[in-house]
């Protein structure tokens, strides 16, 4: 077993403790990376209160950059000191369709995820990206393009692919009307995202006072929803509508101002909703979602960023002050993600 | 006044009353139709019955052919004597986004539906086509080309064109795999377009008694959606999925079915629904809906089924026995449209 140090949540405390780790020695195909960046998702703040399942006792983390320190015997595509990002997922079946075509993420046989998941070959259970490191497969490591500062890309590996593979799907370009609901950690990203691909891009806010961030980072504007005029006049406006907000809230509204045949892509707020199907006759609006995204989609995005500049904007604590993190993020007050740096980590507890 | 008789429900009553009817004198940009056929619909049934709205009494019937009997001082398109045939709006504003594109249908000021809606100019509540003649701006009537039999070509009104537009709006053609869930009205004339646009269709049932029909319409098979295995083999198969069921029931096991970025386009019950956002992510599948057609698409689907000889399959009935076609369009008793020959009108009352 190789040892490492890590934070942990036990039965849904986000008061989270500093712990030993193990990781199990290097499978042929598996690399050890030195975590130096772990972004903090909003899932992680679901999944440590257990509100999908009663996970026990977890180290989140499923955004992270960092080096290569050692490599497994088979190992072709990485050598120690590379620099690699790690996402949501750390393997899946390979065999069946959404595996053959690049969707990891949507792999029939479930893909292993990052903390939480079942490795498929020893049955452990992962921990995550909260820690100094990590060992997965390398065909779930992507090389990290140089020239993107690997604090500010850690986020794209969870926040930046959730965003951008719905925008690829939908075949954003020059000329489509693009709205972000919510202007968070996906939020800001999926804003970059699509001014870089040529859209027109509206940020939807129940407040005016990100308006300046939203022009900053690419949006023609903010359109305020709680002002009936504004949306009346959106009515029917938007191509696509990457909805992010991570509460419950109302579909409607977000449906009345997609344009005939548009999409309203649901990102933020995995649960039920109740959904009146006359809400989408009239202008045939189409409703879906999308989860992270698979390898193909994610080597893509990297490229992307790295031709444009673009990362997150983000705030970087040292991961000592994960709690303060997620009770920041708990209430949104963060621009726009936070970014834990693990390098206190090597430093004996305090 | 016009006069002329039709066929009438009353507080719900599928026991219809043959009535006298006024009609409008022709106004400059009207047409009079002598209606020979007139589809009935499931949504007659849900009208009748108030599921929507009360609507007290009602003179049904949105898909009629006929002829053309008189026409208003400034009418160019149509002469006495041409064959038109009549959907489920018979108006609309005009001006809004929708109508510029050829979506009156979508009309954000509400399109004037051919029975039970507002007339524009006299405020008048429009009666249906279960009746000998109608009177309707010549704008939504279209010529019924020839070689097309007029009562078969009734249902292309609603249900041809409620299953149209979105196989359009979807892309649909030659490779496209398409499953119609239902084969009932809409069913069985998705199957028909489909295959002529050169799709693979399979027809999803919950009993094999039509799957001999499915092929001679034009499907290659028919899965039975009670059967595990077959539903499981058929996981992600489907580019788009219409849902022509008119009863509630589960969408869950359907978007399995859906393809990555596939289509689920439910046509049959405008209801509300619970809907797990978990069940749009895996795969990004679409949930969508649409309703009848507008004027371009209508024009479009006349003209494919003209050059295709495609029209409805039909159980035609002499317009008197009305009651008994919706008792057994009530238990699904009809293979695949009942068609009222409305001729009998002329002879008086028995």
């Amino acid at each position: 077993m190789r040892l490492t140090t890590g934070w942990q949540s036990v039965d849904g405390s986000t008061a989270l403790q500093r712990v030993a780790i193990e990781r199990r020695e290097l499978r042929d195909d598996d690399i050890a990376v030195r975590i130096d960046y772990c972004g903090v998702c909003h899932s992680d703040l679901h999944r440590i209160r257990g509100v999908f399942r009663d996970e026990g006792a977890l180290v989140p983390g499923h955004e992270f950059t960092g080096t290569v320190a050692a490599v497994g015997a088979a190992v072709t595509t990485f050598a120690p000191g590379d620099r690699v990002a790690v996402g949501t997922i750390v393997d899946s079946c390979g065999d069946c369709p959404m595996c053959q075509v690049g969707q990891e993420n949507f792999c029939y046989a479930g893909a292993t995820s990052t903390y939480g998941g079942t490795d498929r070959v020893d049955g452990t259970t992962t921990q995550g990206g909260y820690s100094r490191e990590y060992v997965l497969r390398e065909r779930f490591a992507y090389r990290l393009p140089g020239g993107l500062d690997p604090a500010a890309a850690a986020p794209l590996m969870c926040a930046g692919i959730t965003v951008w593979e719905p925008m690829r799907a939908a075949g954003v370009g020059p000329g489509t009307r693009v709205a972000v609901a919510g202007l968070g950690g996906l939020g800001h990203l999926a804003v970059k995202f699509a001014a870089a691909l040529g859209a027109e891009v509206t940020v939807l806010s129940r407040t005016p006072d990100k308006a300046a961030d939203a022009r900053r980072l690419g949006a023609t504007g903010l359109l305020l929803t709680t002002d009936d005029k504004q949306t009346e006049q959106a009515r029917g406006r938007f191509d696509l509508i990457l909805d992010t907000i991570s509460a419950p809230h109302d579909i409607p509204p977000l449906l009345r101002m997609a344009a005939l045949d548009g999409t309203l892509s649901l990102l933020g707020y995995p649960g039920e909703i109740p959904l009146r199907v006359m809400d989408l006759i009239y202008g045939r609006k189409k409703l879906t979602s999308s989860g992270t995204g698979g390898r193909a989609g994610t080597a893509e995005m990297l490229l992307f960023c790295a031709e444009h500049g673009i990362t997150a904007d983000i705030e970087l604590l040292p991961s000592a002050r994960v709690q303060e993190a997620l009770a920041r993020l708990d209430r949104g007050d963060v621009r726009y993600r936070f970014v834990l740096d693990l390098a206190d980590l090597d430093q004996p507890a305090s």
